[in-house]
């Protein structure tokens, strides 16, 4: 395969569909073999129960990180010209045909991934920049603050702000001010 | 040029040299145009100031990083076929001639860095993962605690661990493994 997942978790923007085309932040595990987890009461879940299907898509603009965290994304942000459902923004992509290992007792399913197709369109030379992890990081402390009303977590997310002011661009600013928006 | 240094502050492997080449990890700032800031006493700044030269390095390997914000790095880490210091384990990397705007009230030194060339020799799709953005920040509070001494950032140290053992890699466990080290 052109696109190899390193070794740990490689953090995605996971596409779906049922009627509607769907996506959101996923860690794309890779010990041994790659899967993922999935909380059974996802819209995730729900497509790939009944698809067997989903798109890793590899993504530079933090702000869809953010976007397809809080929210639905318009199908307009999905590429026309593709049967599996591809965001406009992947400079790459990997299509699985998924194994699902459910136990009914847990909240995640297991969902073993298995490479059907990569596709890649640009092979950008990205430079490392902090401020577009802590958007990433910051990301994932507010979806924890928004189900578990802890406040540590907002001083986490504080933290993260100061990385992103010193090291951010205006992608990185622009995605965490629309994160500040979803704690409000 | 072929490699763009994305807007905010860009982390690379910086390497300069004397009589024997210097590796140190450096952000390159691009805000209307690209510098660094440098402490006067290092290593790096001599060499700056000697030859005017400096190569931004783009290094997949969390462990270089480490090593060379402790360590100086033996010569055979360096490749014997090009005139500037470049590094083996460079993917890709920028040639910048240096304009050093001095002030001798200040510790630091600003670099300001005009490209020269760029090479590209490889442009691997690499996926993002949290455990390699985990060893930087831990990296660069390393540094500091070792000059400081402040407790603080032993506890931020530690926070970082627990991402890097989630979401890394054998590179990342490595890496982190000699970070202990060096506080040890």
């Amino acid at each position: 395969m052109e696109i190899e997942f390193r070794e740990g978790i490689s953090e995605v923007i996971a596409t779906t569909r049922n009627d509607q085309p769907n996506a959101a932040p996923m860690g794309i595990i890779n010990r041994d073999f790659l899967y993922t987890l999935v909380y059974r009461d996802s819209h995730t879940f729900l497509n790939v129960k009944k698809n067997r299907e989903l798109v890793a898509n590899f993504v530079l603009d933090p702000l869809l990180y953010v976007q397809t965290a809080f929210d639905d994304l318009d199908p307009s942000f999905f590429r026309s010209d593709e049967a599996a459902p591809v965001l406009e923004a992947a400079y790459a992509w990997v299509e699985f045909k998924c194994l699902i290992l459910e136990k009914p007792t847990q909240k995640s399913a297991l969902v073993k991934l298995l490479p059907v197709r990569s596709v890649v369109l640009q092979r950008p030379i990205v430079s490392i920049n902090r401020a577009f992890y802590a958007v990433l990081e910051a990301t994932i402390l507010a979806t924890r603050y928004r189900t578990l009303k802890d406040p540590k977590y907002l001083e986490r997310v504080a933290h993260y702000e100061s990385i992103v002011k010193k090291c951010g661009g205006r992608q990185e600013l622009e995605a965490f001010q629309l994160l500040k928006e979803h704690l409000a």
